[in-house]
């Protein structure tokens, strides 16, 4: 066993190949995954190096979570069960042994905690670091929550933070590292390099009669964009039920006040910062849902808005006068 | 809709997204494919420029035809009917417009051949090409055919040629272009450009009651080697069995003879040129398995060996000499 297989081994051990229904793991042409609804949902998202991470701001571990939350979060928003990942990765040899070990133990930590083995892999050397992840899952008999299912009476509900990734990134870019700042800013910084999706809402969701669900990855404005085409409606956020908690304003005044080249924000008020970061601000991968009006929404799902008729997203009616979406790294 | 976004719906046009079982394809936040025997099949693959292809060489549509029959014939290789695709590409901006719907054509080209939808797929911009392709299959209420289950007495046979795509490489590389050759010649370049894996024969293995198998993608010792391996058994080809092909003799004989840098080929016979790249060439994905003795097996297979009780690969029963395997581009 030469260095480099020995290196694959200690990967592989990592993995959670044993997971539910994962019936043959890694190591063979393919792996056999359990669809007990008789079918399969599956998404396949790239993450990389210079655009969704920087190696100077996550850890390889890091790297690691998001990738497989990127992936996860798409299997959640059909309202199905993630089941297996698939990780294809590209990397420089020039990294160091644990690097790919640690990966392996970020991708494992949050494919568990959606449920989910990892039965499936490739690898091979690129100039920088790139990751391809395949999510499967599986409806547990039920029909998938599409984009276009929402009509005009609904409610549009949103299951997990909004705007906390964004400002996080806002914090790295402005020179602010997890270790020098509050533990509610360090939080927001956390929330960047390690989304934590909530998986389980999905399925619920489902289960309460969602018409139409998405993940937020590219903002709240921007995801519901793709909602309202594919569903032929209006959506309308209501911008006083956002909830913006305590380290959003935090850091909305922190960033607002650094006289440093990051100096976008100069002239907004603090409200109107972190409202932008929770309305076009992405990768926060929380679910955001359009339930019929008579649903009766356990205390995860927040209403922000209804359905109309009509077309496009507005807030408080009037259409959103930002960037519209999340261009990751700008 | 933006320049990129006519370019994604024209490329989508491409995908054959409503073949056997696709119920929801390209266009939501992940697709739904039956899965009828409850259990899917899955395995991914990295394709990268400079490593499987160069653009000098291949078209768009080659590279195409190729990530997609690499993913493809591992789900053959398990003995299961592909279903769906899901494509992840990597490229640079400064490529034509063209260049994506072409690679789209190649894709779909070699998807449809083998039964399968494009289910799904995900873009970014990066400095060289880099697909990354997942497969999926469905094993139709049977077995999946591992690697482990090989037991002395078992012939070993294959389905579909070897050394072809080897022997393509090597006129490339030789400088010898399909264009300025003999029809045979260009079909061996076309062989190594476009490879196209018997794709039914897996399922139709598992049917003859096959007891390990694999596609022939790092040469035919090296995968015999994983399966010696994970059976715990010894396999020995028979040369005399093995087909060279007059093609695989014409290259033979033209390369041995080409008084130019390639020069590696000196001294050796155009017989045990032509049989290295049978024995040794990569990226054929012809299929190789075992079977029962008893078993009946259809013209398309081709006994060339058998399995006995020990361990390791063998060649006439001695240790094969040469490099053991398929390096790629070297």
């Amino acid at each position: 066993m030469d260095r480099e297989d020995k290196l694959i081994e200690r990967v592989r051990r990592k993995l959670p190949s044993r997971s539910r229904g994962v019936r043959i793991g890694i190591g063979d042409d393919a792996a056999v995954v359990g669809a007990p609804s008789g079918s399969v949902v599956a998404a396949v998202d790239l993450l990389l190096e210079g655009r969704h991470f920087r190696r100077d701001w996550s850890s390889a571990y890091d790297i690691g979570v998001k990738a497989a939350a990127r992936s996860l979060a798409d299997i959640a928003a059909m309202g199905a069960v993630n089941t297996a990942l698939l990780v294809a990765l590209a990397a420089p040899g020039t990294l160091p042994a644990s690097w790919p070990v640690d990966l392996a133990d970020g991708l494992a930590a949050e494919a568990s905690r959606a449920g989910a083995g990892i039965v499936g892999g490739d690898t091979a050397r690129a100039d920088s670091v790139l990751l391809s992840v395949t999510a499967l899952g599986d409806l547990a008999g039920r029909q998938p929550v599409l984009r276009s299912g929402a009509s005009p009476g609904d409610v549009i509900a949103v299951a997990g933070p909004l705007g906390r990734s964004a400002a996080g990134l806002a914090l790295l870019t402005a020179g602010v590292t997890a270790d020098a700042t509050s533990a509610a800013l360090a939080g927001l910084v956390a929330a960047h390099l390690r989304p934590s999706p909530p998986y389980q809402a999905g399925p619920e969701a489902a289960m309460l009669g969602a018409t139409a669900m998405i993940d937020v990855s590219d903002g709240l404005v921007a995801d519901l964009g793709h909602i309202a085409a594919a569903s032929g409606v209006a959506l309308d956020i209501d911008s006083s039920s956002l909830v913006i908690g305590g380290p959003l304003a935090e850091a909305a005044a922190m960033l607002r006040d650094k006289s440093d080249s990051y100096g976008t924000n100069r002239g907004f008020s603090t409200h109107s910062i972190a409202l932008e970061w929770v309305l076009t601000g992405g990768e926060d991968h929380s679910l955001v849902a359009m339930f019929p009006a008579s649903a009766v929404l356990p205390s995860q799902w927040h209403v922000i808005g209804h359905v109309r008729a009509g077309a496009g997203v507005t807030v408080d009616g009037a259409p959103h006068a930002g960037p519209g979406g999340w261009q990751h790294f700008r």
